[in-house]
Order: C-alpha cells, then sequence, then structure tokens
C-alpha cells in the first residue's frame, strides 16, 4: 500500500525562511491574561509569584536553545532574540516560533506549582500565542528592547497608580480611571507620594524594569573591546576553518549560568559591557565566589 | 516618557494572514520524541497510555477551540483541520499554529501524570513544533487525511513485525532491519502470522486506523444530504441575516460531546455520514442511551 | 577567480511560490494613465483606439502565453487568469507577474503607433503594474470577474453621464460632478435620454461590457458536458499516462483563433457554453466559414 | 447595480511589504535572450549595440525613478537598487518589481529602432522578467554587486575565449567548449595571447567590468567624509523637521546627471568616493567643464 497517490499534497506546505543576516525576535504573549489572572487571584499591581514563574520559565527556554542570546520579560510576555547569524532550523519561522511558545508553556505547567503550591491547575490552562519579527540592525534591535522597557515602565506607574488609589484610596475602578486619564508621569509620582506615601523609586526593579535574561559572563570596562561590526559575512573558507572555534564557544556557552537581572536596557552601558550579546562570542565565565 | 520614539519597530512586524476560503490544517510534531520515548521507557511498536494522553491533549484543543472541525492523530503528531470558512484570528497564521501548539502542550505537560502516575517529567520537558498547511479543496484535504492514515497503517504494520522480530524472535535490530528492508505488506503480514501467530487484523484499532477527534452527532444515511457546496461565498446581507443563525450552530457545536474514534478515513463513508465535517453546520445531538 | 566568495548573496532570495490548485489572477494597471491619457488626448469617456491598443497587447500575452485560460479588461488594466492547474514558472508569483507586464508592455509600445499613427509616443513611456492573486474556488474566480465586469459597468455609466453633460450639456466637471453625486443608475440613464437623447442600451458593447479575451472553440449546448468538477487531482501514474493526451491538447490549444468579445461574464450561460475555460481541456476548433 | 456583494474577492489580495530597513535589489533579466540575440544576430561575444539599449533603458528608469541610487548591467540582465530608507509604494514588492520591469521594457521597445534601425522588431517581442531581493547590510549589498561583477569578468573571459576559438580558430562550437572545461583563468588568457594576439587587458570595459549607473556628483577625497552610519532610524520629529531638506534633495538629485560607466565596484574606493551612494545623500553638481 503505496502511499505516493496522496504525498502530493506536501507540495501545499510553503517555506517560511526568515532572510539571513538579521536579528530574529520571537515575542509571545500570555493568551486571556487578564481572565486567568483573576481566576487565580493574582495579586495587583504585580504578582511576584506569577513574574517569578514567567521568567523560570524563559530561563528553561533558553537553557534548552542555546542561539537565544537574550530575553526580556514584561507581565504576562517575553521576547527572545535570536543573533543575527543564527541557523537554527534554516531560519525557519514557524519551527522557531513554535518551539519557542511549546518549551515555554511546558515549563509554565510544569512548574506552576512551585511558585503556585496552593492553587492547582485547572482548565481552560494557560497558554501563549507568539510570533518572530526580524530586525535588520543593532539600532533595530536595541530599540525594539528599549520599547519593551518602556512600555513596561509606563504599564507599571500607570498600574502602581491605579490599584493604589482602589486599594489605598477606596476609590473604584471607574472613578481610578477616569482620575488618571491624561496624567503625565510626574503626576502619577505625585498621586503616589503625597497621598499613599509611596516613593515610585523604591518600587522594586522587578516591576519597574521587566526581566532579562541572559548567559553571565564577566562584564567588560566599556572601551576595552573594539566595537561589533555591523557586518560579519564569512567567507565558505573561514567558515570552515572556525568548526573547532565553534564548538569551543559552544561549550563555553553551555558552562554560563544563565541569570535574571532587572535592569537598565536602553543605555549604551548595558550593551558595551556585555559585548557577547551582539558579537556572538561566549565572554569569560566569572570566577566562583 | 512617550513611547513613540521607539514604536517604529511595530512597523517591523509582517502581515502572515492565510487565504480565505483555504481549508487550513495545523500539524503538529513532538520535538525529539524518539529520545523522549526511551527516557520515560515507552511500550513498543506503541504505547497505549502515550497515545491516550495525546488523544486527551487533542481533546482538550478541540474543546478550547470550536473551530477545529476535525483533528488526526498518529504516533507524535497531529493534525487539527479548521473548516475554510473559519475566520478565528483573521486567520493569521502565526497566531493559529502557536495557540495551537501552545494549548496542546499545556494539556500534555498537565495530564501527563494522569497517564504515567509512576514516572514524574523532569527536565528537559516534552515539546512540539507546528505549522498551518492551506488546502484549496475538499479533495485536497480529504487527500491530506487519507495521506497521515495511509502513513499509520504503513508505519504501524512495519514497526509491529520489526518489533515482534525483537521482542519475540530474539534478533538485533540492524538484523530486523534488514530482513524488512524491501518487505511488501504481504511478506509483513506473513511473518507476523507464520512465525508470531500474530494476524495482523486483530491488532487494535488505535494502532492500525490512529484517532479521529470530532464532535459527536447523529450519524446521517449516505445520500440523504445534499452534497456538500464546494463553494458557500456568502454576501454581506446574506452574512447579516444569519448572525442569529451562527448563535444557534455555536451553541449546538458546544453541547456536541468531543469524541476520539479509530476508524477508517480514506473511504466516502466517514464523510457522508457525517456531513457537519465539511459542512461546518452541526448536526443532531444524539440523544442520550 | 571563484566567485565562491560572495555567492552566499543568493541565499537573501527567497521563494515566493503560489498554492497549487488555486486559480491565479494576474491584474495589470496602467501607471499615472489619468495624465498620460491628456498627454496624447485620448477621447472621453472612451478612446475606441486606446482601447483597441489594450486589446491587441492582452492577445499578444494570451498568444505567448498559452497557459493563460482567459483574460479580461476595462480602461487601462487586464486580468489574466492561469487554470488552478497551471504549473508555468513553477507558480513563481514573481516570474508570472512580471512576465506578463512586461509581455503586455512590449506589445503596448510597440503597437502604438499602429493605433496612435500620428502621435508618437515620447517620455515618460506608458507602464503598467501587477499582483497576482490566489482564488481557491470557481465561485471566488467567477465572482473576481463578475467584480470587473460590474465596474467597468458602474464606472462606464458614470463616465458616460459626467462626460454627456460636459460635452454636451455645457457644464463644467465640477457642476458634473456635483450633479451626479449620489445619483442612481436610473438617474443617469434619464439624464442621458432626456437631455441627450442618448439611450444607454446603444452605447458599444466593448464600453458596457469591457473586453473578453478568449481562445475561440465551437460554443456547447449547456447541460450537454458534464458540470466541471472542483477537483482534479491527479495521481502520477494518471499524469504519466496522459502526456501524449497533454501534447494532443496543446497543439489544439495553439491551432484555436484568440478573439476579443464583449459579453457578459457574470451569468451562468457564458461559462457553461464554454466548458474550455474552467475544465480546461480545448474544445472543438470551429469550421472555417 | 452595488457591487458590494462581489467586493469580497479583494479579501484575496495578500500584502507583499519588504521588511523596513533592508537593501532592496530589482534584477531583472532577458527571457529566452538566447533565442533573442540569434534572431537578430547579435555579434559575439558582445554586442556593443545590445549592450548600449540595455544601458540606455537603465538610464531611463532612474531617471524615472529617482529613488533608485545605483543599477549595474551585465549582458541582458540589471540590478536596480532602492536605499533602505526608500518608501515608495510603502515597499510593496510586487508593485516595485513590475514597475521596474514594465518601465526597462518600454524603453527596450521604444529605443530599439535607435540602437538597430535596420532591424524591426517583429513578434515575438523581447521581454523581460525580475525579482526583488532584501540585503540588511551595506556588506550584504556591495557583496550581491561584487557577485554580479565577478560574474560579469568569468563569463567575458570564458566568452571572449570560446568565440575566439571559433571565430578565429576556425574550431567548432563543441570543440571549443571542451578545450575550455575546466581551464583557469591563467590558461583562457594564454589562449587569447599566445594564439589569437589578443591581449584580454585590452579589451573594452564595458564587457570587462559591465555597467554601472550612477547620478553623477563630485567625487570625494577618502577619508574627508565620516563613515556611512550603518543605522539612520529617524524619529518622528526629525522627519518632520526634515521635510524641507528632503524637498531640497530631491530638486539636487533631479538636476544630477545619470552617466554610466564601466569602472570597478568591488574595492572600496569605488564607495568611498561616492558616498552618496551608501548615505542617500545627494553630493555636489559638478560644474559644467
Amino acid at each position: 500500500m503505496a502511499n505516493s497517490k496522496y504525498e502530493y499534497v506536501k507540495a501545499f506546505e510553503q517555506p517560511d525562511l526568515l532572510i539571513p543576516n538579521t536579528w530574529i525576535v520571537v515575542r509571545i504573549d500570555g493568551r486571556g491574561f487578564h481572565k486567568f489572572s483573576n481566576k487565580y487571584a493574582f495579586e495587583k499591581p504585580n504578582d511576584r509569584r506569577a513574574l517569578d514563574l514567567m521568567n523560570a520559565a524563559a530561563k528553561a527556554v533558553m537553557t534548552e536553545l542555546p542561539d537565544i542570546v537574550i530575553a526580556y520579560g514584561i507581565s504576562d510576555e517575553y521576547s527572545f532574540v535570536f543573533h543575527k547569524s543564527c541557523v537554527l532550523f534554516e531560519r525557519r519561522s514557524s519551527k522557531l516560533v513554535t518551539t519557542i511558545v511549546s518549551t515555554f508553556t511546558a515549563y509554565y505547567v510544569h512548574l506552576w506549582s512551585t511558585f503556585f503550591p496552593d492553587m492547582p491547575l485547572t482548565p481552560p490552562l494557560p497558554s501563549f500565542d507568539g510570533r518572530a519579527v526580524q530586525y535588520p540592525s543593532i539600532q533595530n534591535l536595541r530599540d525594539y528592547m528599549s520599547w519593551r522597557q518602556v512600555d513596561c515602565h509606563i504599564n507599571n506607574l500607570y498600574n502602581t497608580t491605579f490599584w493604589a488609589l482602589i486599594q489605598s484610596g477606596g476609590v473604584d475602578a471607574k472613578s481610578a480611571e477616569k482620575e488618571l486619564a491624561g496624567s503625565l508621569a510626574a503626576d502619577k509620582n505625585e498621586i503616589l507620594f503625597s497621598r499613599f506615601k509611596i516613593n515610585y523609586n523604591n518600587v522594586p526593579e522587578i516591576y519597574k524594569k521587566g526581566s532579562v535574561v541572559l548567559r553571565d559572563y564577566e562584564l567588560v570596562e566599556p572601551g576595552t573591546v573594539s566595537e561589533v561590526e555591523e557586518d560579519s559575512a564569512k567567507t565558505a573558507e573561514q567558515a570552515e576553518l572556525s568548526k573547532t572555534q565553534e564548538e569551543k564557544e559552544k561549550k563555553r556557552r553551555a558552562k554560563a549560568r544563565i541569570t535574571v537581572q532587572h535592569v537598565d536596557i536602553i543605555k549604551d552601558e548595558f550593551w558595551e559591557r556585555r559585548p557577547w550579546l551582539l558579537s556572538n562570542k561566549p565572554g569569560k565565565i566569572p570566577k566562583e565566589p
């Protein structure tokens, strides 16, 4: 019973290769997490357990997919960045996106009970959607990352004030929304401080800055490393020669600890001190303390 | 702190709408399941618990996504079919594929302990990749489904014989492979029967036919329903008029029980007796026995 | 001097195959033809020479590309239809579109002097852009064709009345526009008849119906041919067997005269009497009169 | 007679926007030019009239589309480069490609009689196909251009030797092909010189280097201009401010003479002395001599 009669249907599968030499960002988002966060009574404006669970899942994704150079998460979303030289899965878009979405979901569900020991998951279960976007230049990539971190800041300042008005100010959601409509950052800082004695500067960094996941190498003094070349088109010969080099780098990458930090990723300093992010050459493993 | 400076990066997101009026098949596959099945000592040639887990996850996916009309699974793969009239997520490919992959993964991990109570999951966790394919005609869609079911048959007959040779025949994998190279179906049936007293016809249907997941309406006598029209281009007016009709159908669909069957989906009979699969009009809910 | 060092740039070319088994429509449009028609003083509301030139170019395109089954033109646009079974250029979108656009342009420029003998072309020269669209079903394709022909009718009735008001009614463009704003077809017919003694029914068919280009076989009595099957998935064996058959059909197609007609393509009759359009099997060559 | 009933077919048109911030190369190729060049008895290995016609058509394309920064042609192919900041036609791929293909074809046909006054064009007419490719970085773009120029060199050396063997050496095509199989550049140079007294260095540059089409500004001393920034993501405000600046540049660009040169485009010098190519800022118009 040959299958040849039906095999023509394979021809309907269309290629979806991303362009070479572009930075690939896969962003995933929780599906219906507003409802989901209510079901499990997430604390407002931020639930530390929920964020820690997101971060734990993101770390697992980066561990299983060494091609990811950095990830950045806020609320129920996470962005994973593949270096522009990445050739994983021949850069097939569906394959890259679904692998990340599936791996992330698996760990989110699996680790749930660690972070929410008293609240067993019941259907409908949490799930995530995702998409891949290509960024041709380092500037575009950094602007993407900055965009997400600025969004984190804007949302968190709003939510912090909104929930202070409700939880401590005793107003209802509608009134809180109305009061904040059109308000500037300074206004919200003022409301927080004068009415609720909250100094926004003292809000934990994880809420203000979001979470950056990366491999932990020794930081570099700015200026000591030659700048990352925008272009690194390798000839076939060079590629051949560097096979052993690649093996070495792979090992070094595997050895690096994956950490979660809550730091500014908009300023140059973050990128200058971590040249491995843009160069894709693993840094120096820090000595054990 | 406006975000407008960075928001230009959104323009790099490219639309990925599937063409209207095509059947959408999302096929997902276990990633590295050969290794995974060894880790958890899956029984060969088929592990009933593993298949039941796949089917339970597929049922959950169909429950959460009523737009799916039928699903078909073999081994560690599952195909989910959206009707050609489906407009879920505006037919965005990434969104459709990642939602299915993520939901399936969530249930697979969540239900694991139900089917493998003695084997706790440990990292690396199981995950799935997926892709969407468009089929313009009913014939193309049916040929796709037939392709998968023929594949199920071919693989299962091979695997059944292969593992009989090893488990009961005492030969090693290499010798078994060699013996089966170039053999016809009749040869394998003969090996099974003469050497191992296995009548392939008596192998459970789930292994021979795979698993079909669908909403359970009353079967229809072939010939009593007018054939499904290939085309159902609705005018805007018709679409408007049928809003209430749609609501009714939605409720009927929600009421239908989702079942898993192990039947032939290649022959016309399967489709003729279940006209709702191709028409997308829910059938009659069967009376409780 | 090997070229291997640079050849990696070929990897940036992305495939653009259209889905199998869909009808492909390539529509081309004159670029800046409003200005162009003023430059060469096209007659309003329709310039017969300009339309005849469009039709001559379209005939040439169909002669050079036998895979085109039908074409339909109005004003400065033309739609060319490839049968859903077409495999020309492996169904590469760019290749199909650019070949049609280029061939059409070549004949338009080359034949210009035949239709406009007293007006030599000078830069900027006329040019056309184009795009390919896929239609999964016959109904979708026919609705596309109907859409264009209804557009032809709407535009022509409007333009005929608009230019009558200006040319015979002595009003300026602004006043004509204002008078026609919100008017119904009946209103325009009334204006034409009562004020300008124009019976719209007597307007030449080429203006009212546009131009259909097709290979001229004997018309068929409706009902004498079995209906066109929506699906014609051929097995590999069938495909093999029909090679000689295909050769025969190719010759018959080459022999057929390509004609331009100005007829209704919305009603079923047009398609029923010309079953070769949808079946892609060439009809009977009519006997010379 | 409203058209709404059929307008749904517009939804089948799929967007084809190219990614922002990538260099767009549109390469066009003559269709069936081997046969075409025989029909009009093109001289071998190079027909100067045919190349001059190609170049004249390319100049016309660049005149009509000021967004093109450079073009490069060899034999019957031409590559047109849009700057990465180009937003013409919203970067719609089909629109960009078909506009270039159509404009090029129009001029090729229109100017034919100027370059081949004694050979009137007859059907089938010359035509071109084309495609767009995106290159994320300057290095990728320059490697693309180098790839084409190296190809020009390789092909021309081969063809020059091949035709010398036939035209002056009296051998047939098959023998010539056989003799050249596996030969190195040095071998071919040797054959040309020792047997046919041809010093390849003295072959006209247009044959050895191909044709570069660009706007003619004053050359710049290398090192006097700051290097082109890879990134030029403009904020919305900057974009607003520079509107008048843009107008000025547009005028300067329109004023620049478009020239055809036969020079090395592989070495840095070409690009360093013409910074406007990569920066997209028009240079200084040279004084009339």
